[in-house]
């Protein structure tokens, strides 16, 4: 894996949390693509299915935070990238979701291990699939590594 | 965005924090211009202006701790590097501000969003501004990427 | 330093630490030398000498993780890598120690300094020395410095 592939997809990580982190849902949203599926198993019954179910969904987060007033911050680190034949890639990368309600104190409320397919996309990487798994869920870790 | 740039900027926060995390204030005030803007709008009513102030500022602090026995650390992720025309950067961070102090226990405090301008000096790259903003504190994130 | 060498050590700790925190001891073991030294002063009255050594010691930490059903990360970050003149490396990181229950909060219970020495091994860097600090212990991390 080359050094300037690990920095880009550094820097895609550190802009698309900061799209969603900074209340714009729909720019968040175009960074996945069409026919994206987002799984997060502690908070999602059945995984979604494309980008317009993933951008609705996170309207509708982006709402409820505005309303409660607070700032929601996604936290990656830990990458591990595995380039794929095909060009794709396989990321590894540990996150912690954090928030601060106005005038209150931070609290750092989940450990997350987040397994990205990325694929090349006009201007940059886009999630085809992204997959959260919440720590203290009882999952198999070892499971997740085999696929 | 090269990958040599993306490391050398990596590299230059993790000394630079390592630098006021270990209590060396002046090593510290030294990777700041002559000229630095250092702007914490939720503990500072004022920017502090100069790197003499910004030294003044951080030594004073440095015996705060010593005097309390807390062990501090400030610590950065979430990188984004945009090189500017005239060869300097703007970049953003996510940084959590923690302290343990002899003998208890570790508190992460603070979620706060850090945009620096940086330019280059002898020996490396030089702080020309920073501006921090807590999270919780009512801000408007969106105005400050504008600039 | 390359940007090559700072993405490598990168990823290096991302799967050093992601083989512990996936519960297997003996591929987390075999990153160290085999005559490695792993130092943890507020931990171990000794440090731990020889991979085999360390190895046992994972092996019974994991046995316990697993009776309580804890999911356990270790998170690096803010790090300095400095390649000496033999082709080794010294680098310094901070580590956040955290842990889940099964169904129970996360916490974040210690921020650690760690100094590792790498060398180059059969298919990548390995840990000749790991020497942990953590805050609030009373160290002295200036002399860890000149170390």
């Amino acid at each position: 894996m080359s050094a300037d592939l690990y920095a880009q997809v550094q820097q895609f990580y550190a802009r698309q949390m900061g799209l969603i982190d900074d209340g714009h849902p729909d720019a968040w949203a175009d960074t996945f693509t069409e026919d994206a599926v987002f799984a997060e198993a502690s908070r999602l019954k059945e995984p979604l299915r494309g980008r317009e179910v993933i951008r609705a969904s996170c309207r509708e987060r982006q709402r409820r935070l505005d309303a409660e007033g607070i700032d929601f911050r996604h936290w990656l680190g830990m990458l591990d990238v595995r380039p794929q034949p095909d060009g794709s890639l396989r990321t590894r990368a540990y996150a912690l979701a954090m928030r601060t309600p106005r005038g209150g104190a931070l609290e750092i409320f989940a450990s997350v291990v987040c397994h990205d397919h990325l694929v090349a996309g006009d201007g940059g990487w886009r999630v085809r699939s992204r997959d959260l798994t919440h720590d203290g869920a009882g999952h198999d870790e070892r499971a997740g590594e085999s696929a």
